[in-house]
């Protein structure tokens, strides 16, 4: 089977998704039966187009060497947009990758939309439309008879949407408790494990590529409030905004919390958490002091994890997958899977 | 949707799976629009059959009592067998849950064969024949367009296919080391937690009902050599058999090799592993010393998990499920809904 995609975003996450097209062309043809091809990849000066699916080699080669997109020889197309590529007929599916935006969600937003109405199945990176407007996008793909794949926005290659309602079906899901953002654990870690405080914990991680210049997403748990907002709303349809969500990062953590927590036999995590209380469904992000034995409390470093409570399985708990782009892609590529095997 | 099953084998299984039926059965039809119809119960003596379904709390209080299958009043049938029951289009699914016998594979061997040439879908919590003739019974269920859901075999609610399929699709899945055993977990962890010898372990175990009288398919590892096999069938397309499992159990492990682990910080745990070698895959099962930081180390007591290694997703490992008889029904449970969800 042919699928042809837009991609829109060719930063990080969408190159390494070129990438893994070109690893795994042969292996997704054998093994899933499809012909996944880039007829038009986007980003902001432009885009390259090429309906019968454009030379994926030569176009990374082209954006390593710090080539725009538009300028790219015989496919590029200056000012041609990802609304215009998304509605000239080009594809069958969206691949959303451009960089999160929680403010209005652009352009994701307005890229999801017109593949909507155009028909188009959408498989997002970005989170920032889904955290703003997640009831309307899934009403809209539901309108439009299509997918809204959101896996590589929910932790990637961590599947925590898989697990709670695939592997979880016919079970009434009671809880979720995930450690979502590698950052902070990799700080609470060394914090409990090493004895450092915070501020020189941030430090080593950011030195280490593990935390941004700027660590407020991270370290003030809004990162973990977008996906535990995504996965109340997928796995218990919860119908929840942001607003909804009481938020504490682990800027406030010190050094005597952690050993409190440890003569206690207790391990501080920084915790998205989704339950079900007097009938409503409640979100919260902050850090928990977890009983030693508790299936997250031996998650460390850069490691995420989510662990369900059901009413017939009992708890299921899941962990690792590789959180950098390549994760993120390798995410993107599942969902797309998954929509065509029928 | 209406769905008519023959539900082979009324044990604790059995009998566990018809009462989640009517625990979920509006549950059923409000998320997946499935009406599941149980047309046929039967067991060794006979069966109970309606072609509009069963009424299935009137016959679990029946089984209860002590009844069998075959005198329940109005829909009783001396001697009616599972073959016919199969053979007289009563249903479209075979729900198979007869004690695993992993000499000849009977009866579930002749139940499994019967539904595929009828042209049923099958749902099996039995392992012996999918031990036996795993790859026979693959091609069958091809041949007749139909799918054989083995979740219930393979560790119940713990997601180990979802996971090595769905959760990892598109990537290469480079090895599989799972804790495939609650009882063998549970005496190893007795054993480094708290000093005693495997003999004490193994009796205290027995006392709690963790341990079978005769425990020897569990502490010799075949229990753990059954389900890798399945794994490595499934997932890696093995086409292996018993036989090519190197199997050692837990019997000989002495308090002094938990000793020597723990001076190395590493911790006994019986493994059953998949990996690709040379080109080959190879199975076995052995007791193995992980270094603390393994995502297997800190599954404890009579918990299971799997860990799998792959190309792009780095590693994922998943851990949990209720392992008795209600986590095998919530499991075949969630292998219909997996069929019928299109």
């Amino acid at each position: 089977m042919d699928v042809r995609m837009v991609i829109c975003g060719l930063g990080r996450v969408g190159q390494a998704f070129m990438g893994l097209l070109i690893q795994k062309e042969k292996d997704l043809q054998k093994r899933y039966g499809l012909n996944l091809k880039a007829t038009a990849a986007v980003d902001i000066g432009g885009a390259a187009i090429s309906p019968e699916g454009l030379p994926l080699e030569d176009l990374l080669s082209h954006l390593k060497k710090g080539g725009q997109v538009e300028n790219m020889a015989r496919y590029g197309k200056k000012g041609f947009s990802g609304k215009e590529a998304l509605s000239s007929g080009l594809a069958d599916l969206l691949v959303e990758a451009t960089p999160t935006n929680i403010k209005d969600g652009e352009p994701g937003m307005t890229h999801i939309r017109t593949a909507f109405s155009n028909g188009l199945h959408v498989v997002t990176a970005a989170k920032g439309p889904l955290v703003l407007r997640y009831s309307e996008l899934k009403a809209s793909a539901e309108k439009a008879k299509v997918r809204l794949m959101i896996s590589a926005a929910t932790a990637a290659a961590l599947p925590t949407l898989d697990v709670g309602l695939s592997c979880l079906a016919g079970t009434e899901v009671l809880a979720a408790e995930g450690i979502l953002n590698g950052t902070t654990n990799y700080i609470l870690t060394r914090m409990y494990e090493d004895g450092c405080p915070y501020g020189e914990a941030l430090a080593e991680a950011q030195k280490m590529g593990v935390a941004e210049p700027d660590p407020s997403l991270d370290v003030e748990g809004r990162d973990t409030a977008n996906k535990i907002l995504l996965i109340a709303n997928e796995v218990f349809q919860a119908g929840l905004f942001l607003r909804d969500i009481s938020v504490e990062g682990i800027t406030r953590v010190t050094p005597e919390d952690i050993e409190r927590a440890k003569k206690e036999r207790k391990v501080i995590k920084l915790i998205g958490k989704v339950e079900k209380k007097n009938g409503k469904i409640v979100a919260s992000v902050s850090p928990m002091a977890l009983p030693l034995d508790h299936p997250l409390a031996c998650v460390r470093g850069t490691e995420k994890a989510i662990s369900y409570l059901t009413d017939t399985m009992d708890r299921v708990t899941v962990s690792g997958g590789k959180s950098n782009p390549q994760g993120a892609a390798a995410a993107i590529l599942k969902d797309i899977i998954q929509i065509y095997k029928g």
